[in-house]
């Protein structure tokens, strides 16, 4: 299962820090329509790897085309639309902080991830563990 | 039939007008979230009256917040919170601005609706109505 799908299954008080992730840096749209995508790229190294980055965001832009093109429904088409136009202006120039922002985010998404999961277990096993 | 159902059956042609109608001064996901509520309002009044102008812009506001609880899917819940935050930073100290650009849109989108009307109709129809 993609951690994309693991975080749409916690529970709402969790969901909130996730919420908090997610603005004009790097819309929720993209995380959700490009999740697999996303989860399969090496963003911590293209963080300190300018070259990588900038294939990264070129490929990134081509996966949005091609989920524009795809999509039927006219306003999920044209807020693909807005999105690319916004994320080009944004991260052209400088796509290592497109990276950073990334990256940041999904390593964020593990440590909401792996505390929801601690608190699923209960005492016994948090002392075996200890 | 709302205006905003009719715009839908566009052809693509067509469509593509609408679809540079609408950007950051007036989210689509507005426009087809709240389709009657906008369309039962009279924006082109409150262009020239600011305390209408500010009362439908409190009034929009509490559409969307209704429509934000209501909603199950947690990026849809996710997305109507950024929208609501953005137009709060964009609106709130001028609401007229927002009148004038739903206005606007409200029109442009009558008058496609209206060319698409009038190349449906054959040479008689037309030549009838001359």
């Amino acid at each position: 299962m993609s951690q994309w799908k693991q975080i749409q299954q916690l529970e709402t008080r969790l969901l909130e820090h996730v919420d908090y992730l997610y603005d004009d840096n790097f819309p929720m749209d993209i995380r959700q329509g490009l999740a697999d995508w996303i989860e399969a790229q090496d963003w911590d190294t293209a963080v300190s790897d300018e070259p990588m980055a900038a294939m990264l965001f070129k490929n990134l832009l081509s996966q949005l085309e091609r989920v524009r093109l795809q999509e039927q429904v006219f306003l999920q088409r044209h807020n693909m639309k807005m999105i690319q136009q916004h994320l080009q202006l944004k991260y052209s120039s400088n796509p290592v902080s497109m990276a950073t922002v990334i990256s940041s985010c999904l390593k964020e998404e593990r440590r909401i991830l792996s505390s929801a999961c601690m608190q699923e277990q209960g005492p016994l096993e948090k002392s075996l563990q200890n």
